[in-house]
């Protein structure tokens, strides 16, 4: 099995996920605000690369909506991309319509693969363990940020790194790139909140006020969930991934 | 003062560059190589893309040739690019014409910089020190591997930038590449081999019994040199910088 980590979206290719499973990274924050969504009840969640046609699919279906650009919610838009904005879950609808700046078109990109799973530092075990268990290569794919690299995404596919290492004792191979990611995944094991503050997204959402999001982006393995990508939308897939299955 | 780390050498533009001083990393094994030979004596180092144009030049001139492809000696060169065949400096010419894989084409390619420096955990201060003491933008280039994301020359930059931060109080700001190499080099702090050892170059290098090369490569600051490329060769500055003179 290899593990093939991009630390942007720039320049990945539909061949190079084709045959894979992807594990997609925005920590901060989209990706953490979708495995929070769903933990917190939702059971769909729709990622739409434009504002305005996210806007028409939930107006139309009466489904929440969601909206980022720039770090900041979109105007008209009931919530922005805060994991807290849907914990504990807002009444309403149970499907959530989500367009952001950098994660909800990585996880279209993605699409390319066999398969595509939502990662974060909150699932980082239960998305390696779904992942695994497809028997395929991996490719983790960072969202970064304007095409550009994010010290948090690669952090994150760092987290789950380590995971794939815990969870099986298969011989794996994997990139550099990969490499380097799991090394900063050790440097932070023991307070990922640092991890996530070393980067300009943290600074950024710290100076704006965020550090609650920050703080709840942190938490490893808070949430037993490997949402998955298909057909337009991310669902839950029930992870009761057995460690003796992987053996 | 602002740091840019570059993790490959594609997409790379001129513009980029310009107006900033560069050191070029391509730890195994091309810049420790230079960093080593000028340390033992060599005067001048011509690091040339071409393998033809290389043996031609130092034919027409007596010079001393080093040349590797695919991590081997080119056929019909005297030396390869191991350290340890220009240590202690062989007799005859004090200079050397080299061309390598990725590392040559790295310090070609840098040359839209300002100023130009040969980077290795070899000789991190000095690079580091030099670099400051020019008093522009830094912009930290990894040669890598094929185009591609190399370990080692990520640390290798990561080990510099823990230099700057030891050698300055002066603020400055790094882009998040810049960033991760450093958490790699803090990681590795202690045992910068192993470091060495976990990207593919290094378990190359060891497969095909070049294990010495790797335990010379991570000998940090070991040698007080900053090898500058300028008018299309790299000699040695005299790096009897001091602490104060940056504060």
């Amino acid at each position: 099995m290899h593990l093939e980590l991009y630390p942007t979206t720039s320049g990945i290719t539909p061949k190079q996920l084709e045959g894979t499973t992807a594990i997609v990274f925005d920590v901060l924050r989209a990706t953490s605000a979708i495995v929070t969504a769903m933990a917190g009840g939702y059971k769909r969640v729709y990622p739409l690369i434009d504002a305005g046609e996210a806007m028409e699919l939930a107006e139309r279906n009466g489904y929440a909506l969601g909206g980022e650009r720039g770090g900041e919610k979109i105007p008209g838009f009931p919530f922005c991309n805060s994991p807290l904005e849907y914990w504990p879950k807002p009444c309403g609808s149970n499907t959530l319509v989500l367009t952001t700046s950098n994660g909800t078109r990585a996880i279209q990109l993605a699409s390319c693969a066999d398969h595509v799973y939502i990662g974060s530092l909150l699932n980082a075990r239960s998305s390696a363990l779904a992942a695994l268990e497809k028997g395929l290569n991996i490719s983790l794919v960072c969202a970064g940020s304007g095409g550009g690299f994010s010290f948090e995404d690669f952090l994150g596919a760092g987290f789950v790194i380590a995971e794939f290492t815990k969870a099986t004792e298969k011989i794996f191979s994997m990139n550099d790139t990969a490499s380097a990611a799991h090394t900063l995944a050790r440097y932070f094991a023991n307070d990922p909140l640092a991890g996530l503050k070393a980067g300009k997204s943290g600074g950024r959402l710290i100076s704006r006020g965020y550090d609650r999001d920050l703080i709840w982006c942190a938490q490893i393995n808070r949430f037993d969930l490997a949402p998955i990508f298909s057909d337009g939308y991310i669902s839950v897939e029930d992870t009761d991934t057995k460690l003796s299955q992987l053996e």
